[in-house]
């Protein structure tokens, strides 16, 4: 039984003491446990793919800034690699794919990952679970299928992904041809986390906002919401696709359990368009960088037109990196110490 | 007398025996004309200072892809260097800033540009409109004051903003008066741009989509609106705030006479939302990567759903390089021949 589970009931729509919280990229480079922790493997792929190391960096975050979950640590990029499509994570200029998919032959090439081609992901998520002793619930997470076909296309990041949309636009029946692989591996994949122990899913659709919008009804929702009906009925689901602001209502309609929001959503307009969904958000993560008075006057102005229902508090993207963590802890105490 | 005023009676919002059409980014790289045009600067910003060249290429699309207006061709970044901080264009990383803005001694030494400080500028659009004969009006820009300041403290592109943002958080103060400033510089330059014979003007508002919406109202909208409040006596204004999704009612309410729209914005939430004002965009550029049928069923329906009246057709932001130019000429004859 987990101590404290506000998190997940939260999630499936129950009444709680207080607002929950927890923070996208919370276990990463804001913690200088964690830059310790990560000098200790070769490169960043490495780290990844030690159980031991993602383990001790998952949990950081959980003792040091008193969040009410644990997010797994890991990569998107894991299910290309198990489809065979590896990658590398150059410094500074983040992920870069030495092959990418460009026709039906390399679309044939790959093949459908299954659990055992991300064993060290399930190891470090039981081994995480072992160590957080019930504390707080453990969230899995994969990237949403349209936001991996556009690295696996694109080759690296990309302010326009214009090669990935290009794709979609001159092959949209290889696309659908890939993007089922993808959805298909991702659904392996996320079952064997909820088997290794995940209490929870996120799915990130980090691209979600270059798309227009037919083109994310099509190529986007309809795979996540393929990965939510295979997940959901075992687990809570969140889809966080940022920047598909015009899609709020839509994304409603599918089986996941609650919507993350980026800081452009106006609160009560998604609640509007939301259907009854848990939403979860959506703090600027610029606001970190203010002083004590400014979070909390931000911080309360967000909770008050969230909560107190439906609601798990976050940030609207991942942390930065050079975000003060002393600032960080005292945001996630004001959410905690927060009172209707 | 204008042979060609389309563009300028939808930006009026007078009828128009057709939908007008020009595009983001027309002159550039798409044309080898303008690469050859470009081959003959020493560097970017050299390009950007001849104002024999800067014709050149402004002139260009209206030859080439028959749009109905010519947009000068320059830099947003021509401001900063007005003022005091000159900047290098690196090849394929873009705008690098040698100085940044920390502090109110690097504000209190930036001087208010006026029209003399970027006579190149003027004298390019006096050439052009001698060159233009009258065929099309000639639209001049500038960047939008928090675009402009975003480049001033970051130094350089990037995917957050984040050291721009983190400066409105902890500088609210020093903030506004670094957008004071380059809001009378943008107003004495556009007004310049106006008397050389510019026969309406844009906003360019690029990294809007960055800012949370109460700090898009608070830093950006303001001194856009001050902006409009100089310009638009003397000719239509447009304001293109690229993903500012939330905010086509508020920019409806300021004195401008177009609304730019990127592509992620349903037009028939765009029209409800905007106040009779008249819509210009939006198109996704990628479009022009997909064969003749498909980009003339997508332009078909975008006519449908904006036109016919207080309509300007557009992408939704600017063409990318590689985008080949028959497809760009395809899509302006899709525009020009469409009947309602």
């Amino acid at each position: 039984m987990l101590k404290n589970d506000l998190v997940l009931r939260a999630a499936r729509g129950e009444k709680t003491e207080r607002i929950p919280v927890w923070l996208m990229r919370q276990a990463g480079r804001i913690l200088p446990e964690y830059r310790a922790t990560r000098s200790r493997a070769k490169n960043f792929i490495e780290f990844v793919k030690n159980p031991e190391l993602a383990c001790e960096v998952t949990i950081q975050p959980v003792d040091i800034l008193g969040v009410d979950a644990a997010i797994i640590f890991s990569d998107i990029l894991v299910i290309p690699e198990a489809m065979g499509l590896p990658y590398q994570m150059l410094e500074a200029k983040g992920p870069w794919f030495e092959n990418t998919i460009k026709n039906k032959i390399d679309i044939d090439t790959l093949r459908i990952a299954n659990e055992n081609d991300l064993r060290y992901v399930m190891d470090a998520i039981k081994l995480t679970k072992q160590n957080l002793n019930n504390r707080v619930p453990l969230i899995g997470f994969a990237g949403a299928p349209w936001t991996i076909f556009a690295y696996m296309i694109e080759g690296s990041g990309s302010k326009t992904f214009s090669k990935a949309k290009q794709f979609l636009y001159t092959e949209p029946q290889l696309s659908h041809l890939l993007l089922e692989k993808i959805t298909e591996s991702t659904i392996n994949y996320l079952k064997g986390q909820v088997k290794s122990g995940a209490d929870m899913i996120q799915l990130f659709d980090s691209w979600a906002g270059v798309l227009a919008p037919d083109q994310f009804y099509e190529f986007s929702l309809k795979y996540m919401s393929r990965i939510c009906d295979a997940i959901q009925p075992l687990v809570p689901v969140t889809v966080f696709a940022k920047d598909a602001h015009y899609a709020i209502e839509e994304i409603s309609k599918i089986k996941c359990n609650t919507i993350g929001l980026d800081w452009t959503i106006d609160p009560s307009t998604a609640r509007k368009l939301s259907n009854g969904k848990v939403l979860q958000g959506n703090a600027d993560p610029c606001l970190l960088y203010a002083d004590e008075k400014v979070i909390l006057t931000e911080t309360k102005k967000m909770l008050a037109a969230f909560g107190p229902l439906n609601y798990i508090a976050n940030l609207g993207h991942g942390l930065y990196p050079d975000i003060d963590k002393e600032k960080v802890k005292f945001f996630v105490e004001c959410i905690k110490s927060y009172k209707f």
